[in-house]
């Protein structure tokens, strides 16, 4: 049996010509590019085309591409940072951050920093007005994602910053879920600093970045020989690198006819899921093309997707990104949806690899699982 | 022209087996190994094996192995997370680690920790005399490397471990030069944390791993979604993780004969330095079977790694894994070798796949550059 997989969010496939990309780089040419002999400056030369690449895709210059190992330690990096070279005030986070922001803020709380939550519409995307009093308090720092991961709803990081940075705050936006599915720019976000992650677009795992204003003054969260001009130590992940921008381009390259092809599978699941008497959340948003995020009254989530699995579709429940949590979404209780039925919360999120037949096979199977999940509680009842 | 490539301790290249062992990772089957669909549990027990024999490679059990992005984040997070949860005393690091210790280390200056450095004889190994005194103060943490990176001289860390746990101080070492090259075994070191790497044993670059006693209380360095039972969020790379393990296992399987063949193009290597008038550095100290560091009296260690790799043959100066700078070697200098000689500097780290005529061009050509350059600085004097 094949499987669909409808679970684009958590990881994507590396595209077979970022692999291509990748291959020269994993082998006996690759020297450490901190090396001076010839085999270190062919991955050094290699290395900083890949930041220019990645740097004019989201506009901005190359000196302000720091890479890491993905999307995880350039939130940490991002968050304790700058944090590290400001004095300890409030630090502002969105109720909907993904825990690779939530936990290093909560972790700052050790250093006197104040961690408060900016509340969410119904809709699942930021409330500026609340956002704006919340920045009354003295504040530091303030990150917000630029699409939630769950619902994928777009959030008005612009805004946002242009508030936080009118009281003096700095302003980090973690940008994986939204960077290669719609259209991201630095210089208009107006943030000081916003996280990339490569195997979210088609590259590999293990490999994002970290975009910086250039006034910025941000602590290394990596010790060490000095690379990345002493902000991120490590030998570079040459190959990791330079898949990660050719997926860059690749993604910027196929963006408009991707948002399109997905917004149709998208489109069509929804239709059907509508039909099944699913609660689709922040379907008002401005959403990501390719995400949906819905729930079956009355049926467990986690139950619904091993059942999906079983019958050859791959898809999330909840935060797909986090470890293993029965408790209900945070997004969703930020969003005061109820708990009941946020447990039962499924997440689809689609790739223009997939197709309008498999929308539909799932949609049947669903249809199946539901009858026979609602027959089974009723027998119970 | 092709270029002889003697600097493998800086990196050496993937094994064109474990990158066939990555390839299957490396495309659509490879789920986030945190989603509990097919895809996700099928890269979840690729990488659960993974660490099975990686553990196996180190003598522990697989919890035991927390995966990081590679050597610099393993020490980070062995100096940072093991001071973070004890009360700030002094931190004794020997004087010839590698910057990704010893800037850590400096770090928690900052929190109030006292850093002192444990010296070296003249032949680049540490003083246990000297260390034992130094425990005589009140000491949380202690780090010692287990081979050192220049000179090739192993450490006596089971003796370090014993003094230090005398003492009730925790003891990390930086295995990241020794393991693969000599027998690395976790238990009989005694040590309480030991960090190695992937790509300086012929698997990619980007990953690494802690080794951890199961009755050390870490904290964290990246927070997030809580992956590596909550000591190392971020989504795991898994085709790098089976490389790594692929790596491990072929390093074992070769150990004895890579020690033979290495040593042996070594003799050759420095019978061919001692006739040209060479100062070998700890020679006369229990080596990697794969490293020469020394120097020609009088010539610019800088000068002459330009002029070899024009000559077609890639070493190193000092250490290659660090930043740009002309320094001489923190390593020589805690030796007290007269700083002039410490300029001289020059690392020849070879593998297996160096041969014997290699090390014969590559002295011929050393020769006719050393001629040259002394009779440019007759005519300059």
């Amino acid at each position: 049996m094949t499987t669909a997989f409808f679970d684009h969010n958590s990881t994507t496939a590396l595209k077979p010509q970022v692999l291509d990309a990748m291959l020269p780089w994993l082998g006996q040419a690759c020297g450490n590019p901190t090396s001076r002999h010839v085999f270190g400056r062919n991955a050094r030369d290699a290395m900083e085309l890949a930041r220019a690449q990645i740097a004019e895709c989201v506009g901005v210059q190359p000196s302000q591409v720091v890479f890491t190992s993905g999307g995880t330690e350039a939130n940490n990096f991002a968050i304790k940072g700058m944090a590290a070279n400001l004095s300890a005030s409030q630090l502002l986070i969105s109720a909907i951050e993904h825990p690779c922001v939530t936990k290093p803020a909560q972790s700052l709380a050790w250093h006197d920093w104040k961690v408060a939550t900016l509340p969410v519409t119904a809709e699942g995307t930021l409330d500026l007005q609340q956002a704006e009093q919340a920045l009354n308090t003295s504040t530091g720092l303030v990150s917000c994602m630029l699409a939630n991961n769950e619902t994928g709803a777009l959030q008005p990081v612009a805004e946002l910053a242009t508030l936080a940075k009118a009281r003096g705050a700095l302003i980090h936006t973690d940008a994986v879920q939204a960077f290669g599915k719609v259209p991201v720019d630095f210089t208009s976000l107006g943030v000081h600093a916003m996280t990339i992650s490569s195997h979210k677009i088609g590259g590999p795992v293990g490999v994002g970045a970290l975009i910086l204003d250039k006034r910025v003054d941000i602590a290394p969260l990596l010790h060490g020989g000095g690379q990345e001009k002493g902000l991120r130590s490590g030998t570079e992940n040459v190959a990791g690198i330079v898949g990660f921008a050719h997926a860059c381009q690749l993604a910027m390259q196929t963006l408009q006819s991707r948002s399109q092809a997905t917004q149709a599978l998208r489109s069509q699941l929804e239709a059907g899921l509508q039909r099944l008497g699913a609660v689709i959340f922040a379907a008002n948003a401005t959403r990501l093309p390719n995400t949906s995020f819905f729930a079956i009254p009355n049926i467990e989530g986690e139950t619904l997707v091993t059942a999906l699995d079983k019958a050859g579709f791959a898809v999330a429940s909840g935060s797909a990104c986090s470890s293993d949590s029965t408790e209900p979404s945070h997004v969703l209780l930020a969003m005061e949806i109820e708990p009941d039925l946020a447990r039962g919360a499924v997440r689809v999120s689609v790739s223009d690899s997939n197709t309008a037949e498999e929308i539909s096979e799932f949609l049947a199977a669903l249809q199946k699982e539901v009858q026979r999940l609602k027959g089974l509680s009723a027998i119970a009842a």
